[in-house]
């Protein structure tokens, strides 16, 4: 530490977080001090290229192309370039010597939080990540602090804008998944390669790191069951919308008697769930524990000022700690995870069929449920007069991800049925 | 503190969040000190007389009705009396010896946190509250920690689940207050002596702590405006239905550069904001920052598991700091508050009167508002042929609250105006 009243702040990265960082640092100054009980001194900011500093209205002599030498004489590294590499090895380098690190780095984290926070506790130094998740929602500290005397069961979250914004476009309008992203796209609350959003890759992610503190534990993205929303059709939200539901996509983190469930994958939501009101790029977090009971945290997801308000809350944390001069335990014992094959978790099966409608059809699709032993909570046809196709909705109860999919892959096989034409969970009570 | 891995924890009170909160210590313990770092040893609870223990399923051994003898041994005291007194003197006496408190005492918090922060503070002793405003809502420590490196602008609070549960079911059913109160005293959401909800003072008192929590100041339950819900009519309830708009008492504390203003009162707000959608006896805090944006924190406010589990997030908290040795600097830098004289305050009026229906009655009530610098948003008349009375409602643009009080009384010296039949405010965008 650089001395008794006085932080050193290195930022690694001017983007829009970035930058907006910086201004915090430079013009609330007094007002970060007195709330942390040390001053914060911000003593360069690394970009890839001098031309990067062209883009912010920040002090010139603050940019550098040097991030190791910058972290080298810092007491606090703050890393907003995201990606695998080189951040990765940045935080790396701060932590191993003492140094504290703030990021939002959700990849990173997600793929090697493990490792970094072992590096951390290792070298008495701290790592915090609030950023990482739902932008400026406070969620991580209320996880890993506030419900740290409870036990959580399940989380349950909005956690990726873009799908989210598309999903509402689409419940509102009646829009087709296609055009909506391209409209999104065109807005910027959509990348041009969307995939990270759409994919379910981002939540995946997100539902890592929610995993992992609200079970304290380490899941990492990779094993996470991951579905995106690009099967998601308009049919479906307005079937959904009929049987009084909506359709989110949801990073789920569940744990019960068997272990731990960590899926992401579109789901039907009933339109009276605090998760249903979630509209546009808002991010929210529902959380279950077995003596809080139901809890929501809503927010914006993203954004330079949204996500820089996470990080500054981060830093103060950081610096609150350093301040007292003791690192507090980390407290989240890192305990085995149980993780449990996708196959066996439950959950409630939403399917769409095309069928002949001719008599006997719904009692032969009904017999193939019960073959299963999957039980069906209800039955909704439309359309199909005489040798016409007609739909089908199929909402069941509860039941394994095997047999629900072993009697969908009956279904397929039955001939009055013309085609499945979607399959979608079901969340929340 | 007794010892390098064990803390004493004295627990003041059996009642509802006191017996959970016991049974949490005793069933819990190796999830608990795994978490904290250290063990938690429940060494009595003090109860006013010995009956109380038959009252619950806990040791005998642990009770005792010499609270002082208690506290002398503990290195934690969780004070869960409730009440000015005596719990305010056993807190002191805990802060006073070193001792560390977390308590649930909305009452004495809102009165007396300015005293006893300080007095925790000149011992080194932490003093923790998040079970005082809205159950199990982690909302103070968001507010003072992840929040810290922004600015807080207003928090609008739905913090007493009786009047919520009261407001809720006027709006769903249409029944009069009267009625309502009455099923919500048969159900247990309502106390025999409903005052201090109905009348506000409850929410007034999470009011002055949300605010001395956002803005970094003390405020006290005293000096927070104060209005019920005694006085809502299922016409007014009615008609903000008819206008979009539904009827929350909040409780809100607000900054700007004029100063600063704490106020509970029922308020009308858009049936498409996230606090509208707060049903039943459910809590939610609504903040809005300046980097964050737009907040909300939602779940149980009252309750004995919800409100034990807020007792012990605080209570590992105290644990991690007491095992890593050094108490963190609290940071809320107790800034000077410049309270606003209520009648500074900006608001919007939503006005109902009963006014004879004739000819330029509608010009007359619109100049009054005009001579005042009223300006009116939109006029809505109901009822009324010929010589009958109709009803008017009427809601303003953003006006001084003496702006908008004198107005009122201006329209009640009208001739053509019979009565003033609802004055009620509208928050949010």
């Amino acid at each position: 530490m650089s001395g008794e009243k006085s932080l050193k702040v290195a930022l690694l990265g001017a983007g829009t977080v970035g930058a907006q960082t910086a201004r915090i640092l430079l013009d609330d100054a007094q007002a970060l001090a007195e709330r942390s009980g040390v001053s914060l001194e911000l003593i360069g900011i690394a970009v890839r290229t001098v031309d990067a500093k062209r883009d912010v209205q920040l002090p010139a002599e603050l940019f550098t192309t040097d991030a190791n030498a910058l972290i080298d004489q810092a007491d606090v590294v703050i890393e907003l370039l995201g990606g695998l590499q080189p951040a990765g090895d940045y935080i790396a380098r701060a932590l191993s010597r003492g140094a504290s690190v703030v990021t939002g780095n959700k990849a990173l984290i997600a793929a090697e939080g493990a490792r970094l926070n072992a590096l951390a506790a290792a070298n008495g130094a701290q790592l915090r990540y609030e950023a990482a998740v739902a932008g400026a929602i406070p969620i991580l500290r209320p996880i890993a602090d506030s419900l740290a005397g409870d036990h959580i069961t399940k989380v349950m979250g909005i956690v990726n804008g873009t799908t989210n914004f598309i999903l509402d476009a689409m419940d509102s309008t009646g829009a087709a998944f296609a055009d909506v992203l391209a409209e999104a796209q065109a807005l910027g609350y959509a990348e041009a390669d969307p995939t990270a959003d759409v994919g379910g890759h981002d939540a995946a992610a997100k539902a890592a790191i929610l995993a992992s503190l609200a079970f304290h534990t380490t899941v990492s993205s990779d094993q996470v069951h991951t579905e995106g929303i690009t099967q998601v059709t308009a049919e479906d939200v307005a079937a959904a919308a009929d049987a009084g539901y909506v359709i989110k996509l949801l990073a789920i983190a569940q744990k019960d008697e068997a272990g731990v469930s960590v899926r992401v994958y579109p789901s039907l939501i009933k339109r009276s769930h605090p998760l249903a009101s979630v509209r546009g790029a808002f991010n929210a977090v529902f959380v279950e524990a077995e003596n809080a009971g139901d809890l929501m945290f809503y927010g914006a997801g993203a954004g330079g000022n949204p996500t820089a308000s996470a990080v500054m809350g981060d830093v103060v944390a950081v610096a609150r700690q350093l301040a007292a001069g003791a690192p507090l335990p980390n407290g989240s014992a890192d305990l085995p995870v149980n993780l449990l094959d996708f196959d066996q978790i439950t959950t409630r099966y939403w399917i769409g069929l095309s069928i002949t409608d001719q008599p006997g059809v719904l009692a032969r699709v009904a017999d193939v449920f019960g073959t299963h032993g999957v039980s069906i909570e209800s039955m909704i046809q439309h359309g199909g007069e005489g040798s016409e196709a007609a739909s089908l909705r199929i909402l069941t109860h509860l039941g394994t991800e095997a047999a629900l999919r072993t009697t969908v892959e009956a279904l397929e096989a039955l001939d009055v049925v013309n085609t499945v034409t979607s399959v979608m969970r079901v969340e929340g009570n």
